[in-house]
């Protein structure tokens, strides 16, 4: 057949991570690799108590189609949510989306032409640079410690004049677990103004910090309505439910809408008014309580276990919150050699690559520590440690 | 704010049906606009009772991230009703989607560059208009009576060389409710194999024949893998879990997979799961034949009141499945202007001018049967009737 697919087809692959993920399932494999929230944490007993409410109570009506906006009761539970971390919005300024996932897809439909350029951390989430691909976004990497370096990101502003937005994961990234820094939030606002750009805020899991102090999100210190907000329940109720939102400036919300029609109708309608339910009956923030325990203690054995069994000229993030951490070998040591290696030895991470639009560095790894026991997480930490002394020893007499 | 949204923006706007959806919602008003199917055929208690077992046998593991793929024993419940149509698939043709609606969207995205020609049924689904046309495809509408008129498509193939596939929903059409005749089905694929184009079957409607003889779908002929067919359970289950489907080629399958990634990760773990539980413990055809035994009583009350009520120099279409009648009235008749009378009057239609990619003829009318009791059909059309009656005589005097 001619010309099969679109152009784009040949930009969007299969993501290698998930492909990665694939390898990784085999039972007595302990695997640091995905992103998966701790199942023990979903609360299984009290959504099935929301959802027989919501079929009791509202029965059809919950089946039926919905409007793509959303369920209004569940928008309100947001926007109260959106109060409580400092951004002032109503249920117009509130869209539901079917996972952050499609928030992120619809935002490179409706702002994305061919060519031009978002700039990004470096590294960044893996999905959202595939997604932005598919609309054939140009990726300008703005190197980051504490999140981006201000400096950095004025300069790229400055070289690149056909910037779109800046797409920023500003709590415990996806892939480092680093956080922006709260005098960077406010610099970031003033050279988007200063530069007339858009800040995209990816923030999946600012509501999971379980050490440090809270900081109040990037479009708390929004002036000119240019930030547009992007979270989910995946990572503080169920992840299964796809339930995400975008809150923005209103015009943005009515042209996302557009889009969202042709994308997908509307969400799930009794997935929305399970999770509306169970925040009305339940309390949501007593809930996340828990999981930033359980999620603090998972990352402490693993930074105690990485201490303990790693070689010690590796660097490491140490996440205040969120599902991961990033480890810098030496230069020189390629992480797909050190994943294949690991997973000789039944343990999995994801080799850093990937997270890189451009592609360029190779030699760091990311660990999820959120959804393996604490003897695993041990028990894999030891595991790769004997790996990686076993590489960099190797490396080292190369040299 | 410079240049604000992609060029695509430009061209997707909210859908002017569901604008009209709005205005229609006014409880006092009798609306034969929605394609809402009739909420009291959801099988509310029985889905309860699934949901309730997939959540106490399988727990975490139906509110965990999913494959892309969607959940195996639906999709292989999906292959099993593939083969009971006379379509041959296992679970490699199949994919969930989130409701059909989005296997539209990929499938303009998987194939759809700047300015491809799609062939489609002059008029068709609106939905589909919208989604195709944020991918900048061109339209070219063949006339239909009894489906597409074949010697008219291949006038088309011929004139538009860089048609990518034919759009067709073969059984019950929206909105026309007519049916794709046996012979031209078997046409379409010779047709589609000699000029090499793909073809597009979108069959929401086919398992609610209530009329007529079962047809095979147009897949069912196809000699060279030439055809995606599309499906939902929207109008066999309910609408609201958002649940569709695409039966292709393995090689299509594993291009929409990559698309489907960067568009929302993958379909409500829950909802896939409480589908393929119900299928298990019930009887899905039987369900079916409840709701076939309704929307027969609803079509034939409204076509009923149709010939008493409606003026004789209308022509519309006799549906023997799906949710819509199509009206033709006069020429020179504007149905945007008799959809305002009839709102006056507490009636509410979809003037037809939309679903026109083209936007050419302006004097028809979409009724949706489905979601009106039997005495609001009666009560409705006879409210209609008096506008018809009364404009259409203004008409004539006019002459």
């Amino acid at each position: 057949m001619k010309n099969k697919f679109a152009e784009r087809a040949r930009i969007v692959k299969s993501s290698e991570t998930r492909e990665i993920l694939k390898v990784t399932e085999r039972p007595e494999v302990i695997s640091f690799a995905g992103g998966l929230p701790a199942p023990e944490l979903f609360p299984v007993e009290n959504l099935k108590n929301a959802c027989n409410a919501v079929l009791d109570e509202e029965g059809a009506a919950s089946l039926q189609y919905g409007t793509t906006e959303g369920y209004i009761p569940l928008r309100e539970a947001i926007s109260h949510r959106m109060k409580g971390i400092g951004i002032n919005s109503t249920i117009k300024n509130v869209l539901i989306t079917s996972g952050s996932q499609q928030a992120i897809d619809l935002t490179g439909r409706l702002f994305i032409n061919e060519g031009y350029t978002i700039i990004c951390e470096s590294p960044t989430y893996l999905a959202a640079i595939n997604a932005f691909k598919s609309y054939d976004a140009k990726f300008v990497e703005v190197v980051m410690d504490d999140g981006m370096v201000m400096e950095e990101l004025e300069k790229k502003l400055n070289n690149h004049p056909d910037t779109k937005f800046i797409y920023t994961i500003p709590d415990f990234q996806n892939p480092t677990g680093r956080t922006l820094k709260l005098e960077r939030r406010k610099r970031m606002i003033e050279l988007a103004n200063q530069y007339d750009v858009l800040i995209v805020e990816d923030n999946p899991y600012g509501a999971v910090r379980f050490a440090g102090e809270e900081l109040p999100p990037v479009k708390h210190f929004d002036t000119e309505n240019r930030v547009i907000y992007i979270s989910t329940f995946s990572k503080i109720f169920t992840p299964g439910l796809r339930l995400g939102w975008i809150c923005a400036d209103e015009t943005f919300i009515e042209k996302y809408v557009a889009f969202k029609q042709t994308a997908d109708l509307h969400t799930d309608s009794l997935a929305q008014r399970i999770t509306a339910k169970y925040m009305e009956i339940y309390d949501m923030e007593e809930h996340i309580k828990k999981i930033k325990a359980v999620y603090k203690t998972k990352c402490t054995e693993m930074m105690r276990s990485m201490k303990e069994f790693f070689p010690k000229n590796l660097s490491y993030s140490e996440p205040e919150g969120g599902l991961f951490i990033w480890v810098e070998l030496p230069e020189g040591i390629d992480s797909t050699h050190i994943f294949t290696e690991c997973l000789k030895n039944n343990v999995a991470c994801v080799p850093g690559t990937p997270f890189f639009p451009n592609g360029t560095q190779k030699n760091t790894l990311r660990l999820n520590y959120s959804n393996m026991s604490n003897e695993k997480i041990i028990e894999g930490i030891k595991r790769m440690g004997e790996v990686l002394h076993r590489e960099l020893e190797k490396e080292l007499t190369l040299l």
